[in-house]
């Protein structure tokens, strides 16, 4: 079968043959339906991020699938089943994390990350998974269930922060979006279509017209370029923020965001930057945190839970905007396309087949 | 009656002549036992912090009280009763954090603190106050019972920390104080005695032999110096801390604390410093905070539900531990004696009566 895979650090993914694989004891085959593109495959294509399976020089890429059950082979699911797998696999048997069904809580070395960190990707014709890993989707969403991995995400991040104002009343008001990528797009969704927030906000830097912030317009939020309005000057320039969600990986936006909270608010973080020096008013930073009540989390991948809350998400979503984020779908023929990147792409993704 | 004031930045407190307040509708009127002294006062005296009630130029210092109800005046409450006052009130008027009783959430300007900023603190013979915003406790605790105000803000802070990590399976088995001084002790007392913390630490910069540190050693807890083992090398030397509790007001803490924390740690900051700008690597604790899922919060006073769970803290601590903390009560013909610090003074009070 074709697959689509990377030697990390030395260029662009290939296709290449790989044996169709054979389910093991507790595994469903799986027919790939489609498989998204994020930031983090770039990051794999550029080695600057992930490795490949142990004994291995390439990794099939891919970790945002939606597939059809092919085989069930024993397991609870049935044949045509619509699902998404989860990404972390347990590296060497299982451990606690993934025995409580909390794989996103695991530290480095207690998991690999399909398509990412020690085992291969869903950027094939088929593949294989645990069923405990596959989340059924409904049939109607299939098209789109490469949108649900980036959401569970969100839900996680989000979950993580409403416990973190858990202990006293709190309900955002005012939410705000740092980076306007397809997560950072899809959260801002999230916070309109599902949290409703009162008033949202997404950060970026880009002119006008362009179509992201056609989104932004669009969704009834406010954009704000941060060229002219850093993240530490929205308090003034518009009004504190109750909630910030980080997704840019700029890592200046980790401190400002503590200076655009509004009092008890939040800032999740969800950015991976490399080492970076700089100077912080660390003193006022402190005080601010302290004085104000407000919390920085950070927060990495998600569990079934998050896959399964991002399904009812994904429902909600409206399909102009979907429509609009998506801005490529590509076949096996053409999946060179799906890996450029520039203004007019927002998210994409290859097909390998339909259901 | 007598009462303890400053005028702000000019000096040493005095005893000046007071009269006798009368409780208003729906206030008692309380004799005082006794009110602590802690780092706050000594901010407040050096003029660092704090302000006068409108329109006087001195302020009656103390927000760490304990006394007895002399006149409940129609109140839910009765004489003899022994009561510790909480510290916040509404400034003119209420406001909805007062409304909800999370006066601890309400942001700058929605508050005064009695002793502190805009209001008379305890330091008198009598003190009047809403039946509300006194905490019974029994009457046997009435000696200690200046210490349950401190304790209130860790309680607060413990429940937010443990809220923040309430989304996923978090039992702290270690945990780290930073700061040797009273609230830092009386934070390690709890993870000792009420938390039952498997491995706690305590940072501080002193030379043995030291009272505080014979405290951490009979504690159990292990003692760490910061002039050998900085906060941000303590995995390393030590092991990652799942819980740190920031007590000393050093802003550098509170970033070193990010690289202190095992992963899905909690950091919780408490210090209240200045502005202080200095170089951190923003990428690599940004990076950190994400990919190890931890979290930083601030946190600020407490309210009535935290100072009823610390009479029930208070109960708890062992007796040697309170005796070796509190190393001067003085009465007011030396009342200077509390105000003055130095290695040997860990906890102190004034006592204005007994029981």
């Amino acid at each position: 079968m074709h697959a689509i895979a990377v030697e990390p650090g030395a260029g662009e993914p290939r296709i290449v043959e790989r044996p169709r694989p054979d389910p093991a004891d507790g595994e469903a085959l799986v027919r790939t339906l489609r498989v998204g593109v994020d930031g983090t495959d770039h990051e794999v294509i550029a080695g600057e991020h992930g490795e490949p399976p142990a004994g291995a020089d390439r990794l099939v890429l891919g970790h945002e699938a939606v597939g059809v059950v092919a085989d069930p082979n024993g397991t609870d699911l049935e044949s045509g089943d619509v699902v998404v797998p989860t990404v972390r696999r347990p590296p060497n048997g299982t451990n606690e994390y993934f025995d409580r069904g909390e794989p996103d809580m695991a530290p480095a070395g207690a998991y690999h990350e399909r398509g990412i960190v020690g085992a291969d990707g869903f950027m094939a014709e088929y593949f294989t998974s645990p069923a405990e890993f596959l989340v059924e989707l409904p049939r109607e969403l299939a098209e789109l269930g490469f949108l649900v991995e980036p959401i569970s995400i969100s839900e996680k991040a989000l979950e993580h922060a409403f416990a973190s104002r858990s202990a006293f009343e709190w309900e955002p008001d005012t939410a705000m979006v740092l980076g306007n990528g397809s997560l950072g797009l899809l959260t801002l969704a999230m916070f309109e279509h599902v949290l409703e927030i009162d008033r949202s906000y997404c950060l970026g830097r880009r002119d006008r017209p362009d179509p992201t912030v056609d989104i932004i317009d669009e969704l009834g939020a406010t954009y704000v370029d941060s060229r002219e309005t850093p993240v530490d000057a929205v308090p003034d320039a518009y009004e504190g923020m109750d909630l910030i969600y980080e997704a840019t990986g700029y890592a200046k936006h980790a401190f400002q965001t503590v200076e655009g909270l509004a009092p008890n608010g939040v800032g999740v973080l969800l950015g991976v930057p490399g080492a970076w020096e700089f100077e912080i008013d660390g003193g006022r930073l402190h005080e601010e945190l302290v004085l104000h009540n407000k919390a920085l989390l950070g927060t990495v991948n998600s569990h079934r839970g998050h896959f399964e809350a991002a399904t009812d998400t994904l429902a909600q979503l409206p399909t102009w905007f979907t429509d609009e984020l998506v801005t490529g779908v590509y076949d096996l023929e053409s999946y060179e396309r799906a890996f450029e990147t520039g203004d007019e792409v927002i998210k994409t993704a290859v097909e390998f087949d339909s259901l």
